[in-house]
């Protein structure tokens, strides 16, 4: 680990992905991520990188998929429309099974929006974001540490599985000032050799990449072998984290900046109210920490679901906890970030005090 | 009703929309819709409407946001990969509720995949299409006769709750030939104004469309109301179909033309196995058929979910039917077909004959 | 001939176009040609015509590429960097031999220069445009009624060569308003059969439109007809007007709005200095009126350019009355517009007075 | 001087560019020039350059005025369409005063025309390539050691009077190997600070570069100061050779590949007939060695123009040399190269023999 530095979690994750190995950048401008590609623009030609704004996000997104194939390790970032723009790329990066790291610092919607954070992006990160079954590889930090942390994750993650990971963050973390330490700096040409890549190296047979299979057999193999990624993924890349769930009677379930604000609105109802209330945080979205959370629906007795939106991972809550316990959903929109307080009134309205 | 006419699934839909009062089209091809943007540029100039083919999938969807907020009715149509460029359009047009149709005639992927039949975006479909908290109405016809009636209610809905709606078909419905009677005509000019609209009127105050706001409590008061018509449409707008569930102790979940598959299925394993299966088909994959599901879930033992993907429909059949019932899945992916045999022999299986 | 109306030069070209016979129509905005575009999409719907706002110059040539191929009369317009960017769609209607209209109502430049009127597109008007060697007649109006007859003359020539025509006219008589009246509307449902045209309809052999010809002989063949064609323009479309020359001892060389100045000019040392001078005013740019320019030149002593350019016609007039007698030049560029009293000047200090 | 190596055209003109310390080349492919991209695409990160392959021609002129304006030495190359494409991106540069060097290997057009060398792009690359009163300095090499010592000279002169130069070769050219030799490499950080360029370096007032000017007066001033750059150019930069011009009765008038043929036919001629034929070889289209030419028009009896076009440098002969003697044309279009016999019998023709 090198020293403390104080840094934005924009600027953070940027470099965090330099130290991690990675040499190219692709982007197009878009509030609350503008810190990454300028930092970025600055840093990529010191480590003798490329940086490069595209003319859109879609053609961001396709310079990914470029020098992904080519085995470089690669990111691009964005907030929420300018991911719906790289939607069509990421479903290809998927089915070219290329490894890239995806930034989203979520805003508010749908449309245009506000530039307010927000997490209403969680159904797109985990579920829909494209045609084909495709997952990605979804990790939601809630800390700048830990967005670091989880950036060097995103491209082991991402190089192992062959497949695109999202970190998927919101304005607050981006624009959040906190103390890091980075590991060790991974030099790319250390990195073990992508046979795969169309690196253009002579002495061996040619390597083809593509998403298109015109034969549906062979396209039905090629999903098959993508799905046993994601029953791998599951198996080996879970990570959540709890606070105070041991005792716990209610568990608020809640990802990214919203547990934050949940474990102050714990401690507050432990503390004042006696209320013995805990929290389950997924730190992996995709694969979702599944068996912990049933788990723990056989001893608490109510769960409460918090987001930043109008109700998304609550759909995976029920299914999961829902089979034997009640599941609540508590939920600002727009932009606007729920309050300790109101958090709070709600445990409080659930315990029946 | 009109007289009977024999009509692929593709023309089917591109006349229904015409008769119930479409008179903008906006298209790029993509096999396997391509007969839709062909049937429109040859029907639309004879019924004075406009057909246009875009410079891309994404500036065809914008189009529709021009049209549709101009107060028509308007249509675009794509296939898997052409829906995903046109994701932040379609979240556009929720932001600034704009009624709207896409049809999408789903095709194998993941990336550019295959142009055989699939139902691998029922994910993007009804959860995470795009950006923000949105949902569009999908409906998931299984005949020609179901896909030109749906057109029309397609249209409806979209008026009624101004949010863009998805026709969610397959390449083989959209191949398919049957006989089709549609319903009266209907006249654009005697709809009703739309108050709204910016149709350049003079005589009345101003009209604004946008999604923009950057005041994050506005925003959350435009997703207040937003979810306030999705709540409505789950009241008012369900619907589904069943075959033999009443006597049914194992019930197939499926949509669209997987279900004529499982029809199939079923009456080969009651008359051969005598086993008493039966259909639960959701015809709205958004809002979902839910409290029927729950309520057929009290009788039958269990459930099986039979998709053209690799298993997506599955999550919500657990979530609702798996908190009393075990839920299993039989798909193909990247354009296989299931055979009927293969569908019988899952059921066999379970049943444990 | 129909009543007069007072109209701007803008409107009245679009109008003057409609009259001809033109449905189609194929912009993107830049000023001052604005009223064109705006004129044409309130118009073209009430004739049954096509207005569309392309995404850019370099579509809407080439949507005017498909409008000729297809047999109808078609029109285009900008200003002065527009047209630099249609200049490799222009080459091609040249290439494939398609009858259209473009308007170019020049402003100063170089680059985005400013909006005020501007001569100095000469050059690419009449000589380089685009690569090839192609050639557009040109038709210089110096009044909103030469306007509005240029146009139809416009559309005739450019189906009876089969090739591009320009309009060059400047922000000043785009901006001025004059009594105009029209010639009889043509019926484009009146007009001959394009024989050639890719116009779909069936019993006829198959038409193809291209530019391409990898075969050098053929591609000199084709470039051979099209010179014959220049040749043919040459002896039959050649137009001018002439003031006072019969007996004047100096000679003006003017186009366009430029030209009324000059003539004021003229009257002007006339009047007040005895000087004989006079102003030939090449209404074609291309074809040039070399022959008649050539005979003047055999009576008048010398000959004075007057462009709103920095010398561009200039290098024609020596060219052809540089033979004979000296050619001089006075011009002013970037939108300033030559005063009477300036080009007085000019013609007494050549004149020794 | 260095050794002497064997090298395609197309291939030396790029070597010579990064000699002349060029890093930054953007383009986008059409034969006959793809050797130039691919060879910068390899050799350009070899000395820390930039290669981009643009999305498109417009794309790439306008990413070479941004690296023109960050004060680098900047290259792009095309073939005859993808000039036209960058016409006004060229009016851009040379409003805003933007040093730069722009390959034109030409091929026969019109339109997409052929892949066979061409001369058919004098016109545009001399005259009218854009809007607005523009001149690039026109350099035409006719072998590939010219063609490597004119990019040193293009670079030079784009730095010294701020303005867009053009290397006009043709496809023969550009496939053409011959050993050539390279002047000593010019280190760009050696050369020296332009003061006017946006290079983001602190401790000096804002600089500003644009092409818009809304105040005609100012943009006028603009137009006179390039004006005057051009009126230097013709006084410190015409070159020209000559070929036995000295006893000459007939003098021929080439540029580029074609003064290579005519020097075998005027050989023939002078060998076989007798006939006292030179060759006046302009080096530099723009600015052109008008008083030599003119000189030349004295003793000699007449001029015939050669050109690989439908005749366009003729114009300029004629209105130089034409003052004085007759002066004839002969041509091939569309790819097809003139043979020497045909320029030796043109001359007999002349000559009366």
């Amino acid at each position: 680990m090198s020293e403390k530095l104080l840094m934005k979690g924009n600027e953070a994750v940027a470099e965090a992905a330099i130290k991690a190995g990675c040499r190219y950048f692709f982007g197009y401008p878009i509030t609350p991520q503008n810190d990454i590609p300028e930092y970025m623009s600055r840093r990529m030609p010191e480590v003798g990188g490329e940086y490069l704004q595209a003319e859109s996000e879609v053609a961001a997104i396709n310079m990914v998929h470029g020098a992904a194939g080519a085995g470089a390790r690669v990111m691009t970032s964005s907030s929420s429309p300018g991911i719906s723009l790289k939607a069509e790329g990421i479903s290809y990066l998927v089915g070219s099974q290329l490894p890239s790291v995806i930034v989203n610092m979520m805003r508010g919607g749908p449309g245009l929006g506000g530039i307010q954070p927000s997490q209403s992006d969680y159904f797109q990160a985990t579920k829909g974001l494209a045609h084909g079954d495709i997952k990605l590889g979804v990790l939601a930090p809630y800390s700048v540490q830990e967005l670091v942390d989880l950036t060097y994750v995103a491209f082991e993650m991402a190089d192992k599985y062959r497949n695109p990971m999202m970190i998927l963050g919101d304005g607050m973390i981006g624009q959040m000032m906190e103390p890091v330490e980075f590991e060790e700096e991974i030099d790319p040409d250390n990195l073990p050799r992508k046979e795969w890549a169309t690196d253009g190296t002579s002495g061996r047979d040619r390597n083809k990449i593509t998403s298109l299979s015109l034969d549906a057999s062979v396209l039905e193999d090629l999903n098959i072998k993508i799905q046993e990624k994601y029953s791998r993924m599951r198996e080996e890349e879970v990570r959540y984290d709890e606070y105070k769930t041991e005792d716990a009677d209610i568990i608020l379930v809640a990802f990214g900046t919203t547990a934050r604000i949940c474990i102050s609105a714990i401690d507050k109802v432990r503390e004042e109210e006696g209320i013995r209330a805990g929290l389950f945080r997924p730190v992996t979205l995709f694969p979702y920490p599944e068996d912990r959370l049933e788990e723990l629906s056989h001893d608490a007795e109510e769960f409460l679901t918090v987001e930043m939106n109008a109700g998304q991972m609550l759909e995976d809550v029920k299914r999961i906890a829902g089979k034997r316990r009640p599941v609540e959903f508590y939920g600002r929109c727009g932009g606007v970030i729920p309050g300790i307080e109101e958090i709070a009134d709600k445990i409080k309205e659930m315990r029946g005090e």
